[in-house]
C-alpha cells in the first residue's frame, strides 16, 4: 500500500488534516529514554556506527510484536477464515513494472550542488516555507501563497518542484550551498537474482502484490467460492532517502495485509449485522474540510448515510477499531481518517487511515482501500493469464448479437492474402465496432476495418464493399461471464502500531506518600517510575517471580512456581537479584508485566503465594501456586480480569513483605 | 551457520557419509504430487514465469509453518528463559566483512564458454565424475581417482577446479562447449542503501550476526549474567548460482538462531542432568570413516566419553532431539552427525548436524555448532568494542608483574622528541615482552624497543642503553578480568524441517474392502487417498466441520459448532460443498486435519456429536458441541490423545452417516 508513504507525510505534519491540533499530551522523552534503557529498540549495527532507518527489536519489544502479530492473526484470519500465504521478498523486475513501482514509487530528491548530499526535496521545501512563515517577515499574500504550496507538496513533480524551490530561494541546511535540480528516486532497493548481471529483482514495498499473483491458486483452493480474503504477514522494504522519525519511518518494516475479494457490483458483507452497531470514529473528507474534527458514528449508519462507500469496508473500519482496542490503543486517540480526493493512490477508489494520536499528533498505521480491480487487470494484461472469476448467472440472459457474414468469395477476389486476416478482424471485433460497422454498411456506404498487424500493403485498414460484407442480428443465451473482482485491501504497519502502543500504555506512577523515599529515590537519581500499561495479552513477559530475598529458603518453592507458571505456556522472568522487591517490581513495571508472583515466607510455610496486579499495584493471596497460576492463566488468556481475582481473594496490605520494604 | 551450505551438498548425495544407504522408502512423487495440488507451495510469480529458488507457501504450508514456528518459540526460548531479538536484514559491508562473508561466501561458478550460461562448478564435476564412473570405462586406478576427488569437491580452490574440469575434460551440459575458467561468486543479495552510491549493503545470509552485534546490550538486559542464550527467528537471503532440488535449496528461508554464551572454560549447562538420559542416534566422525552407522546412545553417556565435547553441546542436541519429535518427525529417521574436520567453517570447533532421512537421503536441516569466541573477538577488533564479560574471582588473585623504570632525563636527552613514544611502548608492552627486555637489560645489553608508528628517524626500533632503563617486579592483586565468552550455536532451517516433516507424515492410506469403491475411485481418475499425518499442534486447520449433507436444518447447530470451536482459539474450515462426506474427510486428511466435527441428524435432534480421528477413522460420539470442542482443544494443546478420548467416549461404527457414506 503506498498510502502508507502518504500518512507518513501526514505524520510529519504536512498535511492539512494531521496538523489539526491535539489535545492529548503525550510523553515523548519519558518513552523514548524507557524504550532506551530497556532495550526495545537498538539502532541497527550502531557499534559499526549504525544505519538510519534500521533497527533492531530488543526481548521486550520483539515479544510484544511477536504477541501483537498473533492477536493479529487471530483476530483477522482464524476468526474470518482468511486464507495466509507467504510470498517472497525477492521479487523480479516485471511484476513491480506492472503494479507500478517500477516507474511510480518514487519520492524528489534534490542534493547540495557542492557536496552531494542528499535530501528529500518536499522535506526541505516544507521545512523552509514553515521557517519563513514563522519568521513574520511575509506579506500576507505571501504567506498565503506559502500555506497553498505546502498543502499540495506531494503533488508537485520535478518541474513544479524545481520552479518551487527556486521561488522560494530554497538553501541546503547547514552548508547554505545551491540545490541541484530535483530528480526522482526510485524508493525500492534493487538487486541481481541470480548469477546473470541481466536479472532485476527488488525487496517488495508492500506485501499485497504476492497475493495478487497468486489469485487463481487462492480462488481454486477456496473452491471457486467468492467473496474470500486472502493474508499476508511479512517484510516490506522501502530505500527512505534520508529516514527520520526514529521507528517511524524505517528503510524495512513488517507489514499485515488483507486482500478481501468481492463481486464488484456486490460489496455488502455476510457479518456486516454483527459490527452495524459499533460506534467509531470518522473523520469522512466533508469534516477534513470543515469542522476539522472526528465524529462518532455508528459503522451501519456510516454505511447508510453513504459516508462509508460500502459494507465491507465498513466492516473492516469496525474490525480493525475492534483489533485497535485489543492490542491495548486507547479509542479515544484513534480515528479513521477518509483519504482526500488528491492523496488517493492511483489505484484506489476510496481509502480510510487508522489514525492513532501520539506526541507525534496523528499517525497512519493502517490503510483500508477500495482498490477496485486495478491489480487484477493489470497483472492479467501483464502476464497474460486472466485472474478473473466465472459468474453462473442464476437465470440465463438473452442477449441480441451483431455477426458479420463476410462474402469469402469476393472477399479472397479482391483482397488476396490478406481476406483472411480481415475476417479474423471481423471475428474479433466487439459489439461496439460491430454495430458501427453495421450502421455504415446498412447505409450502403464501404465499411473500413481496422486489421490487427496491417495489411501486406501496410495499411492498418482495409475498406470493404458492401456487397463484399453483411451483417445480421442473432439471439444468444448467455449463461455466465467471467469478471475481475474488485478488492478491499485493509494493510497494517506493524511497527507503528507499536510505537503507538509504547505512547498510549506509558504513564509515570505518582510516588508514594512517603516523602523519604521519594527523597531518596530522587538522591539516587532514579529514573521516574514509568509503567507500562499493556493488555496481558499483548505483554512481553507475563510473571515477574520475585523469592522475597536472596535466600537459600526459597528456592524450593520458586522452582515448583517457575516450573507451574512455564507449564501453563506463560513467559515468566525470575529475578533473584537481590534488589528490593520494590525495585524488582519497578523494573518489571517498565516493561509491561502484568503481575508478580512473589514467594514469602508464608509460601514456604503453607504454600500459599501473592499476585501483585501491575496497574494497581494490589496484590492478593492465593491459597496455593496452582491457584495463582490459574488467577494469571485466565487474564492472560482474556478470560478474566484484576477485578474478577480481587472478586476471588481479598487484596492483602502490602506489608513487610510487599510494596514497602521495597521503599525502604 | 555456513553449514547448512555443507549439508545442502550432504543432501545432495556428495558427501560420503549421507551416501550410506538408507533402507526406508518415502514416496517423493506422492507427497510432491500432494504440496502441487493442495497448494502447499507454488514457484513465485510463476504467472511471470517464476524465478528459480523462490517458492510461495500456500495456506496449508503457512499454517504449518506458522505452528512449528511456534513450538519452537515455546520450546526453546520460553521454556528456557531465552532473550529474543529481531535483526533486519538489510546489513550493512563492514559487518559481513568482519564475519568473512564478503571474502568467504563464495561458490565457484564456471560459465558455458560460448554461450555464457552458468553452472555451480563443484554440481558440474561431481556429475561428471559419476556418469565417467557409471560407464565403466575407467581403470581401477582411475576409478579410485575419481573417487577421491569427490570426496573433498568443497575444498577445492579456483586453480584446483581449474585444473580438475580440464583433467577431467568436463564440458558444458547440453550444448557441449568448453568452459571458461572457474571463479568464486559470493553468495550475498548486494543493494544500495540510502541513495549514495557508496554505501554498499546485503541482505544477511544467517541471522546469527544480528545477535553478535547487539551482545553488549544483551547482556546489559541480562543484568550481566553468564551464562545465557539469544535467538532470532527470522530471514536469510543467499543468491544460489544455480538452485536445484526444490524447496530444499531456496535462494530466501526462514532460519531460527540460538547463540548460548558460555565461560569458554566452563561449558557445563545448569539443566544438563534433565537431558542425560535421552537417548539419540549420533553419527560420530568414527563411525562415518567405519561403520557408516549411526548409533543410539545416551547424551549423558556421550558427554562422559568425550563423544560429545562438552556438556552444553549435548543439551542443545538433546533439545533438539525432543523438538524434531514434537513437531513430527519419526526419530528413526533422524540423527546428529558430527562433522568431520574439513568440513568445518573456519570459526568452528566441533559441530553436530541435526540429519533427516528422506526420499533425498539424509537432509540436513540444523547444526549445533561450537563457534569458541571466533565471532565476539573478530567484531571487538573491526569495530574497536570490547564485547568481552567482567568476570569477578571468588577470591582475588595476586600477580607478579614486569614495570619498566624509564630514566627520564637520560632518554629525553638521548631521543628528543622520540623519547615519548619511547616510554608510551613501554607503558602498553605485554608481560611477555617487558619479560623479555628485563632479562636483556639484566644481562647487561641495550634492549632494543619496539615503537608504535616509529621514530623520527624513520626507525621502527629504538636501541635503549641499561643505563637509561631498568625494569622492576612489582605484585599486584588482581580481582576479576575481561574474557570473551565461547559460543554455541544451534541454528535451525526451518523450510528444511517443513519439507522432510511432508514426507514423514505422508502416507496413502488402503482402499477400503468394498471393491466396487476402490473401482470406482480408479474410473474416476482420484488420486489415491494421502493422509498427512501431522500432529495435532502443527496441523494447519484443526477441524473439519460438517454439515451431514447440505440441508438448512443442519445450518443452526453447524453454526453453533463452528462459534463454539473458534472460541476456544481453534482454526477450523466448514466444508457444506456438498460432495459426499468421505470425499470431504479425505480431502481434511490430504491436509493433515486431526478432526473431523459432524453435525449430523442426531445432533439436531439432541445435540450430541461426533469426533472423527483422521489417522484411525474411528469416531466417537460427544454428548455435546462443548464436549467435543473441549476433546479437540485438549489433544491440540497437547494435553490429551485419541487414546484417552476413546477412552472416555465409546467408538461408534461408521454407520450411514459415517465414512461408509462418503464411499457410496
Amino acid at each position: 500500500m503506498n498510502a502508507l508513504q502518504v500518512a507518513a507525510d501526514a505524520a510529519d505534519g504536512t498535511s492539512a488534516a494531521a496538523a489539526a491540533a491535539s489535545t492529548a499530551t503525550f510523553s515523548r522523552t519519558g518513552v523514548a529514554s524507557l524504550l532506551r534503557r530497556r532495550f526495545f529498540y537498538s539502532p541497527a549495527f550502531d557499534i559499526y556506527g549504525g544505519v538510519s532507518g534500521l533497527y533492531d527489536y530488543g526481548p521486550p519489544a520483539c515479544a510484544v510484536k511477536n504477541n501483537v502479530v498473533a492477536l493479529w492473526r487471530q483476530h483477522f484470519v482464524l476468526e474470518e477464515g482468511m486464507l495466509e500465504l507467504e510470498g517472497t521478498c525477492l521479487t523480479p523486475e516485471p511484476v513491480l513494472r506492472t503494479s507500478g513501482h517500477v516507474e511510480k514509487f518514487t519520492d524528489l530528491l534534490v542534493e547540495d550542488a557542492e557536496t552531494g548530499a542528499p535530501f528529500r526535496a518536499d522535506h526541505l521545501l516544507e521545512e523552509h516555507l514553515v521557517a519563513t512563515v514563522e519568521a513574520g517577515t511575509l506579506t500576507p499574500e505571501r504567506a498565503e501563497e506559502a500555506a497553498a504550496l505546502r498543502a499540495r507538496l506531494d503533488e508537485l513533480d520535478e518541474a513544479e518542484m524545481a520552479t518551487a524551490l527556486k521561488a522560494w530561494a530554497v538553501k541546503a541546511p547547514e552548508t547554505g550551498n545551491d540545490l541541484a535540480p530535483p530528480y526522482a528516486f526510485n524508493l525500492m532497493f534493487k538487486t541481481q537474482i541470480g548469477p546473470k548481471a541481466g536479472v532485476v529483482g527488488y525487496l517488495r514495498p508492500e506485501t499485497a502484490q504476492g497475493i495478487f499473483v497468486n489469485f487463481k491458486r487462492l480462488l481454486d483452493y477456496n473452491g471457486g467460492r467468492m467473496p474470500f480474503a486472502a493474508a499476508q504477514i511479512g517484510l516490506s522494504f522501502r530505500n527512505e532517502i534520508s529516514p527520520r522519525a526514529g521507528v517511524l519511518r524505517v528503510r524495512e518494516f513488517l507489514q499485515a495485509e488483507i486482500e478481501h475479494f468481492v463481486h464488484p457490483q456486490h460489496k455488502g458483507h455476510p457479518k456486516f449485522a454483527s459490527v452495524a452497531d459499533r460506534v467509531v470514529n470518522l473523520f469522512p473528507r466533508a469534516q477534513q474540510l470543515t469542522t476539522r474534527v472526528a465524529v462518532p458514528m455508528a459503522v451501519g449508519d456510516a454505511v447508510a448515510a453513504g459516508t462509508i462507500a460500502n459494507e465491507t469496508l465498513g466492516y473492516f473500519i469496525a474490525r480493525t477499531d475492534m483489533f485497535a482496542e485489543k492490542m491495548g490503543l486507547t479509542l479515544e486517540h484513534v480515528r479513521f481518517r477518509q483519504h482526500l480526493e488528491h492523496e488517493m493512490a492511483h489505484y484506489a477508489s476510496d481509502c480510510w487511515d487508522l489514525e492513532v494520536n501520539t506526541s507525534y499528533q496523528w499517525i497512519e498505521c493502517a490503510g483500508i482501500a477500495d482498490r477496485a480491480c486495478f491489480d487484477l487487470t493489470s497483472h492479467s494484461t501483464a502476464a497474460k493469464v486472466e485472474l478473473t472469476v466465472r459468474e453462473v448467472f442464476d437465470t440465463p440472459q438473452t442477449d441480441e448479437l451483431w455477426v458479420a457474414v463476410p462474402n469469402k468469395g469476393a472477399l479472397g477476389k479482391s483482397f488476396k492474402k490478406d481476406a483472411q486476416k480481415i475476417m479474423a478482424a471481423l471475428a474479433a471485433a466487439d459489439q461496439d465496432t460491430l454495430g458501427a460497422y453495421a450502421a455504415t454498411s446498412g447505409a450502403g456506404e464501404p465499411v473500413v476495418v481496422a486489421v490487427d498487424g496491417g495489411l501486406a500493403s501496410g495499411d492498418a485498414t482495409a475498406t470493404v464493399e458492401p456487397s463484399m460484407l453483411s451483417f445480421k442480428r442473432v439471439t444468444q443465451t448467455v449463461h455466465g461471464r467471467n469478471y475481475y473482482p474488485s478488492v478491499i485491501e485493509p494493510s497494517f504497519g506493524i511497527g507503528r502500531l507499536l510505537y503507538c502502543l509504547w505512547e498510549h500504555a506509558y504513564f509515570v506512577r505518582p510516588p508514594s506518600g512517603d516523602a523519604g523515599a521519594a527523597a531518596a529515590a530522587a538522591a539516587a537519581n532514579a529514573p521516574p517510575a514509568a509503567v507500562l500499561r499493556l493488555p496481558a495479552e499483548v505483554a512481553p513477559v507475563k510473571v515477574i517471580l520475585l523469592p522475597l530475598m536472596r535466600q537459600a529458603v526459597f528456592n524450593g518453592r520458586l522452582g515448583e512456581a517457575a516450573d507451574a507458571l512455564r507449564a501453563a505456556g506463560l513467559s515468566i522472568r525470575v529475578d533473584d537479584s537481590g534488589q528490593s522487591i520494590g525495585r524488582r517490581y519497578a523494573r518489571a513495571d517498565e516493561v509491561g508485566t502484568p503481575f508478580g508472583v512473589t514467594v514469602d515466607h508464608q509460601t514456604v510455610a503453607d504454600g500459599s503465594i501473592t499476585v501483585r496486579d501491575r496497574d494497581t499495584t494490589a496484590q492478593v493471596r492465593c491459597p496455593s501456586i496452582a491457584a495463582a497460576v490459574e488467577v494469571v492463566r485466565r487474564c492472560c488468556a482474556g478470560l478474566g480480569s484484576w477485578a474478577d481475582v480481587t472478586a476471588e481473594y481479598p487484596v492483602v496490605a502490602a506489608t513487610a513483605e510487599g510494596e514497602e520494604e521495597g521503599q525502604a
